[in-house]
């Protein structure tokens, strides 16, 4: 038995490119500790970055007819679920925040830097290229996981009275602007969204 | 305003398709709350379903070189991505739980017919098909799913100085038992099980 795991621990040692993705991989699992302002269903916890990704690549796929344009919905899933490593590093930016969205860019751009090349170089090349690709908002996979990006947490937010906005003293004119780039990515989901929005008005719980 | 609100939500309601993809999504948020016997790395908290999902998910993109035989990786990502959705009714079976497995089977299957059946009648087919797949073992695809099914909390746990071993008092050969089908889907993957069992039987992390 001792033979063996020398011999095989000598293997793993020299396999650099596994000892890379081995590395990444339980780096990420940090990902479930960065909480989101958004609470789940239920009047539940604070929902984190890597549950709220999980929701998002489902999504992707349960509603990808609803894209604006055609879209290679692997790509979209993928891109759901690794938009969000960098806040690892970075935090989580709340939509609203005004002061921390001045520095987003920049700490995110570091964190990209740092966690990516944990990774071997061409799959640091393709994640990182897929992570810019969301960010520039321009191809038809970023601007529908963007829609998914606003769309899942307005559900949950809808299914607990609304009570997101509420903590934050949000009205609806922020959330219809923070929203209104649903409908780059989807028109049919922004249709949606404005009803939900309205209804939460109607209800009393985002004030006009 | 109150025009364009009654409007918006007639559509909405008259829309039974997206109607059920949405009551779908929003049941699914359930998957967050069902923990694991896994603790996540840095010694933490219990990991739930979903993380779990999310984290398999990205590793069949960025392992998916060491499957045995080619796969169609979006799809292992789906697979991924839904396989443990039953457990929002049947809840989490540990592996080394022999009551528990014995019941399994008819806790799934019972939950897989409830929670699916919120979907439109294409996808419900779409993602049980999927899951009936992942669960026959036999297509590549579900082969190499099952190996990130086993190796995704072998990390985790190494990480953790086997502390969910100790919890359960497992020994290496239950822990062999459960690992040897990770082989099925990736021989490299099990090598690297194999080493990192090995070492944690000579760290004193796992009795023999």
């Amino acid at each position: 038995m001792e033979e063996r795991l020398k011999e095989q621990f000598d293997s793993i040692l020299d396999d650099e490119r596994l000892k890379k993705q081995i590395d990444f991989i339980v780096e990420i699992d940090k990902e479930k500790n960065i909480n989101r302002q958004t609470h789940l269903s239920g009047h539940g916890r604070a929902e984190n970055d890597a549950e709220h990704a999980w929701h998002m690549a489902i999504m992707a796929y349960l509603l990808k007819e609803y894209s604006n344009e055609p879209i290679d919905v692997a790509k979209v899933m993928l891109m759901c679920l690794i938009h969000d490593v960098v806040e690892i590093d970075a935090g989580d930016t709340y939509a609203y925040d005004k002061e921390g969205l001045k520095t987003q860019k920049e700490r995110e751009e570091k964190a990209k830097e740092r966690i990516y090349s944990l990774l071997p170089e061409d799959q640091k090349k393709v994640l990182t290229d897929l992570f810019d690709e969301f960010e520039a908002y321009e191809t038809a996979e970023s601007k529908f996981a963007h829609s998914l990006d606003n769309f899942q947490p307005l559900l949950l937010n809808n299914s607990n009275e609304g009570g997101d906005w509420k903590a934050h003293g949000v009205n609806s004119e922020i959330v219809y602007t923070r929203q209104s780039k649903t409908a780059l990515g989807s028109e049919k989901l922004f249709k949606v969204t404005d009803a939900i929005i309205q209804d939460n008005i109607k209800k009393g719980n985002l004030p006009l």
